[in-house]
């Protein structure tokens, strides 16, 4: 079998990680999954997320009502805004490669 | 320092792929360094992007138009669809980690 490139297995690594944190393999998460997606996943970004307001924070910023479920376009959308502040860094000066994602 | 999960270095890969494609820190890539970057990346995408018409068929569904750059955005919206289509691949049955993203 092919190997996959780093670009694939980074996009496979997204797809499986919400995939595996949705129970039942159902195409959406519940609050509490998502929030334990984040806290083992995007611990810097969880700083806020800890709290319970710092988490319907972040889930208004996605786009999710009220006791909705959170679907793969609305993890995808937090996913894109985490990337475009990272390339933003890149783009403006040298970061070195060892730094985290940073909130 | 932090180690990053496997999520936040899904993410940095993404960004740093396409940061590394673009000659001279640019923000944008010329479509020869897309090129480039599609054959050696995702290379089951680039079957069609082999020829020209592929290419310009794969620009014009990213909204990239007539000599211009392609931003990390228009990337994005490519590696977008690509998550999704596996997404879906995933919720629907069962599909062994080992599979490349199939286009």
């Amino acid at each position: 079998m092919a190997q996959c490139s780093d670009l694939e297995n980074a996009i496979k690594t997204l797809v499986t990680q919400f995939h595996s944190a949705a129970g039942d393999n159902s195409p959406t998460l519940k609050t509490d999954e998502f929030k334990g997606l984040l806290s083992s996943q995007l611990p810097n970004l969880t700083k806020g997320a800890g709290s319970e307001q710092g988490l319907t924070d972040i889930l208004q910023k996605m786009g999710v009502s009220d006791g909705e479920g959170i679907s793969f376009k609305h993890f995808w959308d937090l996913i894109q805004s985490l990337a475009i502040g990272q390339h933003g860094l890149l783009s403006a000066e040298k970061v070195s490669t060892c730094t985290c994602i940073m909130m």
